[in-house]
This record gives structure tokens, sequence and C-alpha cells, in this order.
């Protein structure tokens, strides 16, 4: 079954495209949180972060860069971009085909990214056991 | 001049840290905007997402999704994932040295990014101008 975004991979769906390659398409997000806030999705199917290759993940995700610098030459009143990637509808995903937001900012822009900081609650054994828990999924690689 | 990234990449402030490479060192945020929140960071310093050469991009982005897996498999009530790259100040960068947020999200966590919808303020010329802009920027390459 295809998403919408397999469906403008493919053409079907029309997209303002602003670059593509082998392995990405970019185009701007319909909403446009903020001017010129763009979309790169890979060709792929890839459900979400998880799903990618190391290779996948090199040609997809090693390609931001790239497009970012497109994006902050394109407007000089550019003073910021955020990357985001939601995986999971708890995280805010809602068409699953993994793809990054790039949200360039303005000055008094719409848009922004609350900070949590819960380090008061935490203690150094906290952290320690947190740390370790994590660490120790890579050693089932 | 070195910042506190840096400072943790040399050991010279300790750190809780999850994964090591070559190329990144992944370890705890101290905020713990959520539970296991991680920031992955390249050991060499690139300020932010525009310094990234191709190469650099593919190393250090590509191992997102390995990391992003060792997150999720290490608790298991995480239900969802979010990345975040900020660039600039005015986009809630801090330390002037590239690093990726990786906060894992639960049921009823503090943690959201917001929704911004201009569409109804769009119109398909400005779709279109805006991306001629940013598609025009890979033709001086």
């Amino acid at each position: 079954m295809s998403d919408v975004f397999d469906k403008i991979i493919d053409g079907e769906i029309p997209s303002y495209k602003v670059y593509e390659d082998d392995d990405v398409l970019a185009f701007l997000d319909l909403t446009q949180a903020t001017p010129g806030h763009t979309l790169v999705v890979p060709k792929k199917h890839v459900a979400n972060i998880y799903e990618y290759d190391d290779e996948l993940a090199a040609r997809v995700l090693g390609i931001l860069p790239k497009i970012a610098r497109a994006i902050k030459a394109s407007d000089d009143k550019i003073i910021g971009l955020n990357i985001i990637n939601n995986n999971g509808e708890a995280a805010g995903q809602s068409v699953f085909h993994s793809h990054f937001h790039l949200v360039p900012r303005y000055i008094d822009d719409e848009f922004d990214i609350p900070v949590v900081d819960n380090s008061e609650k935490m203690t150094d054994t906290i952290y320690q056991e947190r740390a370790k828990k994590i660490a120790a999924q890579f050693e089932k690689d």
C-alpha cells in the first residue's frame, strides 16, 4: 500500500519540489510552519528512523547538510534552522514514511521547540543507570 | 578555543556516555527532557549543520538510526522518538558545536513539538516561488 509520500515520489500527487537525487526527494511541507519549511523523504519506503540500514542512512541523512545550506542561502532573512524527525504517533509522526522537517527560522517567527529541563530531579545514580541501559544495547549488535 | 562538547570528547569533563566510535560521541543530555534524552556529537568540531562536508555528514548523521534503535530497545516504555538538530541561536542552539538531540517519548510525557499550520494563508504562487528560490541554490554548487 502506498502512502502520500510514495505518491508524491511517483508523481501521482504534485509537490513543490526543491531537490531530488537517486535517494531522496525534498519538497515544501504544505503547512509551511515557517516560509521554506521543507520535507526530505527517502524514495525507499522506510517507516521510521529504526528501519534505515547503514548504507541508506548514510545516503539519506548524509544529504541533509546540503539541503540545509540551500535553504539558508535562499533567503537572507533566515537566521536559524531546525531539523526535526518524528518517529511514532506519540512523537507527532503523522505520515508513516520516514521524513525530516527542515524549518528555517526568522526574527519573531511562530515556531519554537520547547526546552524541558529535569536536571534538578536527577541524581548521579539515575543518570548512570539510564546510560548503562542504552549502552548495553550496542553489545547485542 | 574548545567548547563544552570538545571537553567532554577529550574527557576533561565527565559525561554519561552511551556510545562512541571514531566519529561520534553519544551521551545523556543533563536536562533529560525525557528519560534517555541523548546527544549525538561529532568529534570533529563543526559549529552547525551547514559545516558538514559530504563524508562527515554520511558518517555522523548516518549513525543516528543505530543509536535510535539502541535507545528504543533500552526501555519498553518508549513509544516514540524525536530527533532534533538546532542551528543558530534563533533556533535554540546553545552550544555551538553541532549536535543531535534524541528524545524518547513516553505516554503522558512532558515534551512536545508544536505543529504550526499556515496552509490557509498560502497560495499556489507563494509555494511555487518559495520552492524555486530554494531549488535555484543547488544550481550554484
